[in-house]
């Protein structure tokens, strides 16, 4: 009875035991609705012909994989890593493996990958786009055909998002170092068109604002949120005839380089320039002085990303879209000081 | 022609052909090895039953996954996560997908997560156990059917490994603090029967040991890779009635835990206390002052992993296990000098 060539399979099952792939299906699965003497014909065939149910096939009969994709700009950014630490014990908890890839913030790469978790049957995906979201990329997501959730992002807006209030905790951290006396505050951040980009822009004006104060927008640099960027901005920054007299770092991954842009000018924190950094940090933590950072909970967006995703992955397809936003603090350390008097 | 319940699959793409199986996979597959009216038998049949290959079912045709599992301790630890990013692109540029999951360093979800990675036909699995390989935990291993690549690690004797020379670069660390007058050096690290820990003592004593030195076993702290660990062992070592008079930090993750324990104790780097650190980081770099370090290349190490596993998922099955030591250097910052006069 044992084929010789090629996996058993379910449909060799049901042959075997004269049902059909369905009724086979129900035994395998533990359904209540067969009758004792198919069940046990079933039974009998599955032990005549060594039928091994496995993951990959199982996933077919369900239509599931238990694969949740996962598209980061780069997993050895300590704060992503933290998010996907999260994320990865809530869904371990429910069953679910995840597929981590770079997309390393490329358009192509995000595409490439969104595609392959497609054709991976992926059950659902979390992803933060770098690409401010057009017609052909919500299209793209649209066509994906299973549930997804955003981090850190707010488009497409059908599609459950978790962001942190990047835009309350830049106002606060903006507002405390005017207070301080310093009028050229330098922000460096991302592509505005993103959502963290312009949230802490958007903070950064409001303080402005409220105090009555213009913006040097010569001082606003929206170019990227890589440490390079940071290091780039910085270094041009601190170069010029009138530089700033504090810095906010508005990327995760930026303050090591603006660091590096102050180290190599000779400069001393907070004497000669103000640092704020985004995304709490050991480096921030432990660096001499400890740098003032916008935080929020990495940990917390990741739990919060893979509890919405398994709500819609559950069955939960027809309800609005959630967008959470969850709380960003200023935390006020050592790297802070009123400007030099000049 | 259409099924109206349920997938067409390639059985019945090859029944309307009126071919076998393996005749209508070898024309979806595009073998040159098919005769033409048969291939336009086969694509006619696919193009009448709307048959869609997907990934899953490909998989299974070619009992490849195009998955490949990796077992670490945390992915939110800097190094692991540079190990990861370095292994995920070069599997990556291979068609391969990485099912990254977090172990915790707890036997038991080691042992679970290997089971799942079986279940998911995973083509390949990178793993860095933190138990010792027992003949139970061997089995478990050798059973799991497909390719195992173990990072920093040396056991199973069968699987290939890649690894870092730390007995190399802790021998030149200590050797280099006995040479400033130091005498009393603690070594943190974790569990001697595993391999990063087993080999940093080994150089640590084959360091005394060349200079004629004793070592004081009460300095020689093997309890575990955590950061938390770091802080307990460094925190009694500084409140003992002896305390080192230098410290080396042993595992990738423990830095952090043992600058704590120093500042929680008010002592100074390196007037106080010299400070080594194991594997380099933006913590390190930055701090004030720098963090001595024993540096290897944890991006190489992810890459020869990947290799190591793609050539053996190409069909190289049967040649010798490799097992690659890749070099570490020690090298120098300013958290060293000679010990304070007593």
């Amino acid at each position: 009875m044992r084929k010789t060539v090629g996996r058993i399979t379910i449909k060799d099952v049901a042959e075997a035991a004269g049902v059909s792939v369905g009724t086979a299906s129900r035994v395998i699965n533990n359904k209540a609705t067969v009758r004792p003497e198919i069940r046990s014909a079933v039974l009998s065939a599955i032990d005549r012909l060594d039928y091994q149910p496995n993951a990959v096939a199982q996933s077919m009969r369900r239509r599931s994989t238990q694969l949740v994709g996962c598209i980061i700009r780069e997993i050895n950014i300590p704060a992503l890593a933290a998010f996907v630490r999260a994320a990865h014990d809530e869904l371990d908890q429910a069953g679910y493996s995840l597929v981590i890839s770079n997309s390393e913030g490329r358009r192509a790469r995000e595409e490439e990958l969104i595609h392959r978790f497609g054709r991976l049957q992926s059950d659902g995906m979390l992803l933060g786009p770098y690409t401010p979201v057009d017609p052909a990329y919500e299209k793209l997501l649209r066509g994906f055909g299973a549930p997804i959730v955003l981090f850190d992002r707010n488009e497409p807006e059908w599609a459950d998002a978790v962001a942190a209030d990047h835009a309350g905790s830049i106002d606060r951290a903006t507002s405390r170092l005017l207070d301080l006396g310093h009028r050229r505050i330098a922000i460096l951040t991302g592509n505005p068109l993103l959502f963290p980009a312009a949230e802490r822009i958007r903070g950064y004006r409001r303080a402005f604002q409220r105090a009555g104060l213009a913006v040097d927008e010569s001082l606003v640099r929206g170019t990227g949120f890589l440490a390079a960027e940071g290091f780039r901005n910085a270094s041009s920054l601190l170069a010029s005839a009138a530089p700033p007299t504090a810095l906010i770092s508005g990327g995760i991954d930026m303050l090591p380089g603006v660091l590096r842009a102050i180290r190599v000018r000779g400069l001393s924190i907070p004497d000669d320039i103000s640092v704020v950094g985004s995304g709490d940090s050991e480096l921030a933590e432990l660096h001499t002085p400890p740098i003032s950072v916008e935080r929020w909970d990495m940990a917390e967006t990741g739990r919060t990303a893979a509890l919405l995703l398994l709500r819609r992955i559950g069955g939960e397809r027809d309800t609005p879209p959630e967008h959470v936003l969850l709380p960003a603090e200023f935390v006020e350390r050592a790297s802070l000081a009123p400007p030099r008097q000049s």
